[in-house]
């Protein structure tokens, strides 16, 4: 189960939160990318991060020198968060128009990943999840490089999950309304893979489709 | 031109940043979500929020009791970020695998719209941007509801955006990795409609595509 803390606590639309931790797996290996937040004497800059999971924890990176990266390693708490939209719900009423999403908040501090060969993996991890059997192909990352990246990691132990997939929601007294109602679902579809502009034509175009399931478009 | 201040100027991959309004017109306009931020003693709090914009503006809304629009109101300052993921970039080193994307960071105070009838007009702006024409067919707000609807605006005046959609960078020596490099583009696709359980079968069924240009699916 995850963690009930008082940031967990999901109080607008309860019926939502999710409480097994595949589902919080499942949002954060569809997504990949999240948002996260420096609070500063400016005010709150919420920015753009890929990340991804391996086993129970969430991972980050970028350079060593990067502002963001220098903050995020010596706040004392951090939130990442992964969000994903499904689409429009069209009711017969405008007050009662929403949508369809799933949306997993993660908290905690992050902690710095220190060893070269650990960054190594996790970030073979990485490439590996969205393009299988690439780690065989390409340059892995040598000294100099893994010197030079920060990968954080945050554990997965203190996250709430909202889904939002119901039914359209009218008032009794809308239900009288002849407008259409339903939804405009959202999907996203990936791939076909497009060769770099200097790829030799020998290479063989590899298949990468297996990380994708039914979101691969040839 | 976008506003220059300590906030917004963009230091890493400084050629990726975008100075034309109409960038960030086109993210917000394609996004219509947004992440923003709590900064409070336990720490950040990134939320997901519908976000639309009207004119010069940007809007959102929730209920008046919501714990995170009653902190927006009072808030000095606050970030809205709009995120949309392109694609991954594959290069034959592991180091220099990274993403397309198009993402906006607008900052300021948020503004609280009090007349209902200017809350009306911009919530049935967001309803006709996903749903073109439909404000003719729906019961549109009664007085009760504006009133318990907070709709917060905030200028488009402070603002950075970045995109990345550039080729595959690689270091010269691994141009020689036999590896195949490009991309996995993502996409997002809408449609098609999907009527609701409870639809009356005489319900004829509406067109929206427009509001998706290519993006619309059957």
């Amino acid at each position: 189960m995850l963690s009930h803390t008082e940031r967990t606590q999901i109080r607008k639309a309860a019926h939502k939160a999710v409480q097994e931790p595949q589902a919080l797996y499942d949002i954060i290996d569809e997504s990949l990318m999240a948002h996260v937040a420096i609070c500063d004497a400016h005010g709150p800059v919420v920015i753009p991060m890929l990340a991804w999971r391996v086993d129970e924890y969430v991972y980050i990176h970028g350079a060593n020198n990067s502002r963001l990266i220098r903050h995020l390693k010596q706040a004392e708490q951090s939130c990442l968060t992964f969000t994903l939209f499904d689409g429009w719900v069209l009711a017969r009423s405008a007050f009662h128009h929403s949508a369809h999403y799933r949306s997993a908040l993660v908290f905690g501090p992050f902690e710095t990943v220190e060893d070269n060969a650990e960054k190594d993996r996790v970030l073979n991890h990485f490439v590996e999840q969205i393009a299988p059997g690439r780690t065989q192909d390409v340059r892995l990352g040598n000294d100099k490089e893994l010197t030079a990246t920060s990968v954080l990691r945050m554990p997965l132990t203190e996250a709430s999950v909202k889904i939002s997939n119901g039914p359209v929601h009218d008032d009794r007294a809308d239900l009288a309304v002849p407008a259409w109602a339903g939804f405009i679902p959202y999907r996203t579809v990936v791939g076909p893979l497009k060769a770099a502009a200097d790829l030799h034509e020998s290479v063989p175009t590899p298949d990468y489709s297996a990380a994708y399931g039914s979101r691969w478009v040839k």
